[in-house]
């Protein structure tokens, strides 16, 4: 193996976990008069919008309850979790099973999207509680959803977007990953081993998007993963391909599939190499594969979640591999993320910097940043580290 | 009345229209195969995405009408205008009578919006270039469209929109602004002036926005014209407001409405002494009243649009009152878009600057921008200027 100082990060990490990334939340995001929590909360922790996004308060629920299975058992953590899952349970579905985007404080319906995201994270954040708990119902509750997502996602119709003619067939990576995410947290524990068939698929539809000869992930394929037209089609989320890899990197551990372990150390290689900003550091929200202007107007952006992906990525193909640049990559992720993002005054840490690495936004929670990416990775790399120390 | 070389100025928009931005459209966008405009076009007029965006189809049409029928007879705008009228009446409809929001090259329909702007810029694009040919039957098919678009403004569920009972009830600015703008395209040059009433809801509809107590106008107020919880009721867009101030100047020196052209005159100062940011100059995209976070990301950048819109209000706002402030930013404004939007290599203009004023996109089209703000701007404040000199 080669060099990396497991036990200061292991350190860093524990002590960035406890001491300035959830007590932000537990100080300031519970809502003790209406339940679940504020996610719009500013630097110091003031809430300055009153909107529940479920996305928010379901990753919310499922981190809090991921920390109380997986790391220590502590009633406040769970307490928290139970407040969140009460008000989703309430508020959170519309009458046809469908889940909202947001709500308002008390829990009135504010907006709906026309993608399954919201109903997965809502099956993530049931499941993981139902572990806590020990309530069956729950877990019962969750597969019902997963049926329905499963039913929706190829049928966009049936979410309320038009089919027009002109409308390429696309292969979207987010899909097949966040099918992969619920079904394999689904299957956590379980002894019929369920989802493999849908696994595999997913598995195989996210492969369709590593380009070996270019040493690429586009983020939009065809179904049969020949090359989309235009913008769409160049389209790269360095950020969100790291993750896929470490997705994909788990799972062929976890099913000894060497190649397919292979592929996944590419895609985060080539992800991070492709993704990274030689000139101020940082990885890019959004690029053009062949350098065309991007239709994002923020894709220069360097936003926290693609580092805290990048951060475990790395440590896990480090691990997989033995290979000292991921390490050293894993370290450079590290400085600048520690330095750029980190919030040693109030803590958690900022969401948005601009292309030279400085806070554009005062905000440690919004309308998609909430309790989840920092801590999660936290958690991920601190079992790990666990493993290696 | 006070200080303005407005020689200067006149001389500098002919030849930036001429010379610098109307070349840059003739010589790149026009589909000689197919109809229509490529309207995604990189810094040198690169085609880099064949999507036909109808905002940008009609908005060209209208352009090119305009200035064929306000500034000079020259058939090659007209035939450039007319290719694009025969490419969104055969393609840019659905069955139900909607407009698309995108089309493939060849015209298959990509994807619609649920909002009704695409139908107005298809109003005035048929408006416009009915005058231009003196086609009767386009104004008539234009009209029929207006009372559509009349319908399903106040309608979401018509346009796809679901209905959720924790969903504000909002007076958008961008609503009257776009209905008092088509409305007085329509009536433009009609004897028995109509459309009369519907102009002055739409403009006492604008006048919710204005806070005389902050010298600021809002974004988004309730119908009532209290003020909207959340980041959405704090939501300042400068440009926008400038925007929308230069169209009521207009239509209160047009109706003789003192008392208008007093409230026009205030959205446009107070939303550029808001929206010019004092440390590297240009006009924020978005802002919080409060100094909150805003849910853009994109808050910070220097637009385009807003700077062409500041120009003309600017000067028609100094031309109206005499007052030397308004002379002096205009030129604060001029200075800062000829230097940093302004491409002297390949013509037209940038879109999209970061904070500092650096160019964040190489791209002259792309979903949003078009043949459109800038020659606008540019003949708006050369048929003033020639009045005034």
């Amino acid at each position: 193996m080669s060099k990396l100082d497991t036990g200061k990060y292991l350190d860093l990490f524990r002590t960035e976990l406890y001491d300035n990334v959830l007590p932000f939340w537990l100080d300031h995001s519970l809502d003790s008069e209406h339940g679940g929590y504020f996610n719009c909360l500013d630097r110091d922790g003031r809430v300055y919008d009153t909107t529940k996004h479920m996305w928010l308060q379901c990753r919310q629920v499922w981190m809090l309850s991921r920390l109380y299975n997986a790391l220590e058992k502590r009633d406040s953590w769970l307490a928290a979790a139970r407040s969140g899952v009460d008000f989703i349970r309430k508020y959170g579905r519309s009458r046809d099973g469908r889940v909202y985007f947001s709500l308002s404080r008390k829990g009135s319906p504010v907006f709906i999207q026309r993608k399954i995201f919201a109903e997965c994270f809502y099956i993530m954040a049931l499941d993981e509680y139902s572990r806590a708990v020990g309530n069956l119902e729950l877990k019962k509750e969750a597969l019902e959803m997963f049926a329905k997502v499963l039913a929706w996602k190829d049928n966009p119709a049936a979410l309320g977007r038009p089919v027009l003619s002109g409308q390429p067939e696309v292969s979207s990576l987010a899909v097949p990953m966040i099918i992969l995410w619920v079904a394999n947290q689904l299957a956590e524990g379980e002894k019929d081993a369920p989802f493999k068939e849908l696994m595999e698929k997913s598995t195989a539809e996210m492969l369709l998007h590593p380009r070996h000869d270019k040493k690429i992930v586009l983020e939009n394929v065809a179904p049969d993963g020949s090359l989309l037209e235009g913008g769409l089609g160049r389209l790269i989320n360095p950020g969100h391909a790291i993750e896929a890899g470490w997705f994909l990197l788990e799972r062929a551990r976890k099913t000894g599939n060497h190649e397919l372990g292979k592929a996944a150390i590419s895609m985060i290689e080539w992800s991070f190499e492709k993704g990274w900003d030689p000139e101020h550091g940082g990885i890019f929200y959004f690029m053009d594969s062949e350098g065309a202007p991007p239709f994002q107007l923020e894709w220069f952006m360097k936003l926290w979640w693609p580092h805290c992906e990048a951060l475990y990525a790395l440590l896990l193909a480090w691990h997989a591999t033995g290979d000292q640049r991921f390490a050293n990559w894993f370290e450079q992720v590290a400085d600048y993320a520690m330095s750029r993002f980190r919030d040693p005054v109030h803590g958690e840490w900022f969401g948005y910097l601009d292309r030279e690495g400085t806070p554009t936004h005062t905000l440690k929670g919004g309308a998609y940043k909430g309790c989840f990416h920092v801590p999660r990775f936290l958690l991920l790399c601190i079992k790990l580290l666990e493993k290696i120390c």
